[in-house]
Parts: structure tokens; sequence; C-alpha cells
């Protein structure tokens, strides 16, 4: 099969871990006997650098002619201080999901019984987690109408019942396919747009009876979350709520370095580490790639690649369990970011 | 010293609680010479049911007229399954905060020695845990104007400089008179307001020069809170951030049936366990009082009774360390509610 795969390593660790991911495309190339065509585009600060621009005209022409994209990170250190600095390295990100219609970013959330010992939570709380978070990524107060009046400065949020049934649905399908059980998170009692998701959400849990339909207010999920996260299944919810729920969902296992994340609309879709662009350790080798990696199981799911997708899982198993991983995950030292991925591309090949 | 208190013991375990909050007011009053006048009023689901608003206005006059008031909770789970129904008992706690100008709700967390093993966080992450969290709460898209139009809802966010300003001197104090820390939650790297609270905020913290200023970004401080919440001092935030990261704070230490909260403006100011109405429980004598009565110490703190607010809390720690609890905190049958607040009246009288 022949795919066009674009590539956008961003700043920082982004393209140490970008270039494992790669050197895995590579490797299931070979083994299944695919082709995969690479073509690299600059986004960030790294583009600021060059152009000027976070998302240069080029780098989002990559992305349209693309099957799909591998995203590193973005972010700077000498953009930190300033965020209302008139370019900035997000700037990039938010327009590349709006323009690609990137409306669902995927975040499985998974808590690795050999790392349980790395989690902030206790091991009864974490053991056996495993959920996925369906967060809304082009619409809500993030796109709405922003600005100043004097003394005063606003956001917008607005959501449309189209906004949120495409979502929905993917949401509904996913639990459909796991433990059938899809828990909506929403400010319901205080927010408008919230009453709109909940009514929706709602009537189109009837399109799905074998779905069972939780609705939860955000701020009892927040707590949910780390009092009880084995309770969850698919997450839906909409792009502030998610923002934050998600993050702090991805602490639970212990480890962000394994986390990956897709972002899906109707065309392309983008798959990216949910780590930043850790600027400390860039250069150094020692960034965990497995969260590249596994965003790149996620990629060849996407192509329905779904074999592949397996092998590349069952690879990362492997590295996971003879200790063939990086500091964050070990007690001693650890291996290099590149000593990872050959690891993992030699148990594929 | 002769003050009037208001009392609005609310819904489900509400009037429990609020009992023993008031027998420790008593208690306190009689040790110290005090005399305290109470005017009991309806609010939440208690009030809808007798006059069909969740906040009769005889009941805001109480408050008007009080030095502070004590609420109990509110919400009832024939409401629960709708949360668009027309009249809802969180309206007359959104109603009550905006008609008095409570714009500050104060949360302190702490997480207490002998409770850590009811955490879900590791001991090392939580021991030492001691911060204190200032939402604002009569401004943002709670307040913001809200509406449909078409297949369309929306949620209007605000804020002024001077709506920042109040708050935040009042952070930025707090944090003087404890570890002289003060972390700004917001997301300024998406949203307008956010950069107008990160604006205000940094400029004012040159009035400060004792204390340190953090700005974080509200996902990340999701995070952070889970992985390393020790780092907090004083957090401050805008109403919908507060409402999550708050919540999300409260289930640190383990034990919400702990935890009070003040919510202060510029005249009266209401006091409130954090914990809700907790419908399963009403009439059972084993909710914990111990949240509304440190909340009668926040009261007394606020009446500028300083010796009063020490000696409840030591009463309470004298309960906690005697294992004169409820069951919430015992592994074997606990206490009952009445029996917690004897244990306390007795210790300070
Ligand atoms: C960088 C920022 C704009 C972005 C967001 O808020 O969506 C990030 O936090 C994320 O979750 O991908
Ligand atoms: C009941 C609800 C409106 C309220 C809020 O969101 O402010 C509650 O969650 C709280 O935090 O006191």
């Amino acid at each position: 099969m022949k795919k066009k795969i674009g590539v956008l390593p961003g700043d920082g660790i982004g393209p140490e871990v970008v270039a494992e991911g790669i050197k895995v495309l590579d490797a299931i190339a070979s083994r299944f006997g695919h082709k995969f065509t690479y073509e690299y585009a600059l986004v960030g600060a790294a583009a600021i650098d060059e152009t000027g621009n976070p998302l240069p005209d080029e780098t989002l022409a990559v992305c349209k002619r693309s099957d799909a994209f591998l995203f590193g990170a973005i972010g700077h250190p000498k953009y930190d201080n300033d965020p209302s600095a008139k370019v900035r390295p997000e700037q990039g990100l938010l327009k590349l999901r709006k323009e690609l219609g990137l409306f669902a970013n995927i975040r499985p959330v998974t808590a690795y019984d050999s790392l349980l010992h790395m989690s902030p939570l206790k091991v009864d709380r974490v053991m056996g987690v495993d959920f996925v978070v369906y967060r809304e990524l082009t619409g809500g107060i993030y796109f709405g109408e922003k600005g100043r009046t004097e003394d005063t400065a606003y956001d917008h949020c607005t959501y449309s019942y189209a906004e949120i049934e495409r979502i929905a649905h993917l949401a509904f399908k996913a639990a459909q396919n796991r433990k059938k059980k899809l828990t909506l998170i929403d400010k319901a009692n205080v927010l408008e747009t919230s009453r709109l998701w909940r009514e929706k959400v709602t009537a189109m849990a009837k399109e799905y009876p074998d779905v069972t339909l939780d609705c939860m207010f955000v701020d009892n999920a927040a707590m949910q979350m780390i009092q009880n996260p084995k309770q969850f299944d698919v997450v839906l919810t909409e792009n502030m709520f998610g923002d934050i729920i998600s993050d702090e969902a991805s602490v639970i296992g212990g480890s962000m370095g394994l986390l990956p994340s897709a972002s899906v609309g109707n065309k392309t879709a983008m798959f990216e580490p949910i780590h930043g662009s850790y600027p400390q350790a860039t250069d150094q080798n020692i960034a965990n790639p497995i969260a590249t990696i596994l965003s790149v199981a996620m990629l060849l799911d996407h192509l329905n690649l779904i074999d592949e997708a397996i092998e590349v899982r069952q690879a990362v198993n492997a590295s996971l369990h003879n200790g063939m991983v990086t500091q964050d995950l070990s007690k001693g030292q650890g291996f290099g970011t590149d000593r990872v991925g050959d690891f993992i591309v030699n148990h594929i090949l």
C-alpha cells in the first residue's frame, strides 16, 4: 500500500522522537511491503525562526495532501514568558486544527502494570485504568470571538448541534467497541453550551442502545478522575474542559512519555505524542520515543493497517518488558532515545 | 461582642451539619462571653419546595443584615436529571453570590497527617500539602450573557481589570501571611480574558515584592495538582477554572468531609463546607460535621475573633487525634454526627 505521510517535527525534543517514529514506519513498510513517502515541513518556533510564521502555507499544503501526518511538539522557552506576544508557536497548532478540520482529539489513557510504581496515585486506584478521552478540538471558547473593550476582555464560547453531533458519533462508536460506557463531561447546571451538549448527546444515546451514557459535571469529573479513574471507558467533552481533563488524566499512569494522541477530522489526521517540547531534554538523546511510536500505531490504525498497528504495540510492550526504556522509566541510567527506537525496530523486522 | 449570624441549612445533610456548627458557635459565645443571634432562612430545594424560589427575598434580606452567615448545602436528587429545569437549587447559590457581591471563594486544602492513608495519592505526594485556593466567584463565563440562536448555544466570558484586581489583592495579601508564593492559573496562550488576568496580576506583583508570582496554564495546573501538590501556597484563578481546580484539589487530602470554605465580598460573608448535600446520608446521623465546624472557624476569623477560631481548630484536632470521628474517617463504625459535635463542644467549654 502507498501512503503519503506528512512529518512535522516541530520544536525541542520533537525532531528526536519523530525520527524514531519514522524509523518504526520504515520498519513496518519493509516488513509488510508498503510504501510510505514522507514530506517534512516546519511548524512552531522552528517555523517562526525560519519564516516568521508558526504555520507556513507550505506546511498546511503538506498536511492537506497527506494521508496522515506525524507531529512532534511545539514550544520554545523564548516564548513562554509572554503569552500575549503577537506570534507564538501555539498559534500554529490552533490554526492547523481549524484549517484541517481536526475536530476530535483522541487520547487513550492506559496504566501499564509495570509502571504503576511511577504513578502519583496509589496502585489500587490506577491498576487496570484504561479509558479514552474524546475532546472536541475546533469549537468552543478557543475559537469564539475574543477581544478587549477598554478595561475589559472577553471570550465567546459557542457550540452548534452539528459540532457536537460529529464528535459524539465518534465517541459512541468507540464505546461500542470498548466497554460500552460513555461519560459526557459538561457544566450543564451553569452553561448554556453545556445544556446543548447534554441535550444533543442524551438524544443521540437512543441510537446507541448498547452504550450506557453517564453525564457528569466537570468539577465532579475532576475529582472522579483522581478518586476513581477506573470508572471511565470513553470520556466525551468540549474543547476547554477536554484540555484540562485530558492533561489531568495523563498523569494517572505515571508516565507522560508513553501517551499518544490522534486528532481526526474528515480528511487527513494528525498523530502526536501528548508530552510537549520539553526543552531541557533537547538533543540529549534521553527523550522517551514511545509516545511518538504509539502515535504511529494510532496512525496505522487510522490508515486501516490494523495488523501493522498491533505489531508496533507488541514491539513497544516488548521494550517495556525487557527494560529497554529511557531514563524516565528506569531506576538506573536508562537507554538512549535511539537505542529504544532500534530495539522496537528490530522487534518489528 | 454581639454578632448577627445568618443560618441557611439548605438541603440533604446541610441541616444536620449546620446544627453542629451552631452548637460550636454557642460554645464559643459562652466560653468567650459573646452574643451571637441567629436568623434562619430557606435556600435551595428546601426553599423551592416551600416558596417555589431557590432564593426567596426574605433569605437574601437575612443574609444582607447578617455579619456573616453559615450555609449548609444545596441540591436534591429530584433536580439532578434535568439541568435545564426552569427552577433549580443551584440558581439560589449563584444568585446569592452575585447579589451579595461574594467575589472571592477561599478554600484551604490541608492534608492531615493522620488521614494520609485515605488519600488517592501516594503518601509522599501529599504529606505536608497546605495551600489555599482563591477562586473568583461573581464574574467570567458563569455570569456572562448566555442563550440560544437556532441550532447554537453561547456563553460569554468577560472580565474587567477591577474584578481581577480586588480578588488578586486578597490573594497577594494571603500569600504575604503564608509561604509568600502565589500561583496564577489561566489559559493566557488561548484566552483574551486570561491575558487580562496575567497582565493585571503580573503588574500588581510589583506592589508585593516579597511574594513570588508563578503563572501556570490551567491544563498544566491540573497535572501539577496531582504530580506535585506540595508546590502550591496560594492559588489564584478565575471562576470556571477555580470550580474545576478547587474540586480536583479537594480530593488530595483524602477527606472532603474536612474541607471548609469562605465566600467573601465587601460586606457580609458566607461560610460553607465544600461537600455537597450528599442525599444518601441524609437524616442518618453519619455526616461529618467537621467541614462545617472548620467553616465556623473561618467565620470567626472573618469577624476578627482570632483566638476563638484557634480554639475551634484545636478542638477539631483533638477530635481527629482521639478518633472521635464519623464513619468516613474511621475504619470501624465511627461516631454519630452529633457525638462528634458534642466532643468538640465539650473541648471548647
Ligand atoms: C498549546 C495549547 C494551545 C494546546 C491547547 O490548549 O489545546 C495544548 O494545551 C493541547 O492540549 O494540545
Ligand atoms: C453548584 C454549582 C453552581 C457551583 C459552582 O459551579 O460554582 C458548585 O460547583 C461550587 O463550586 O460551589
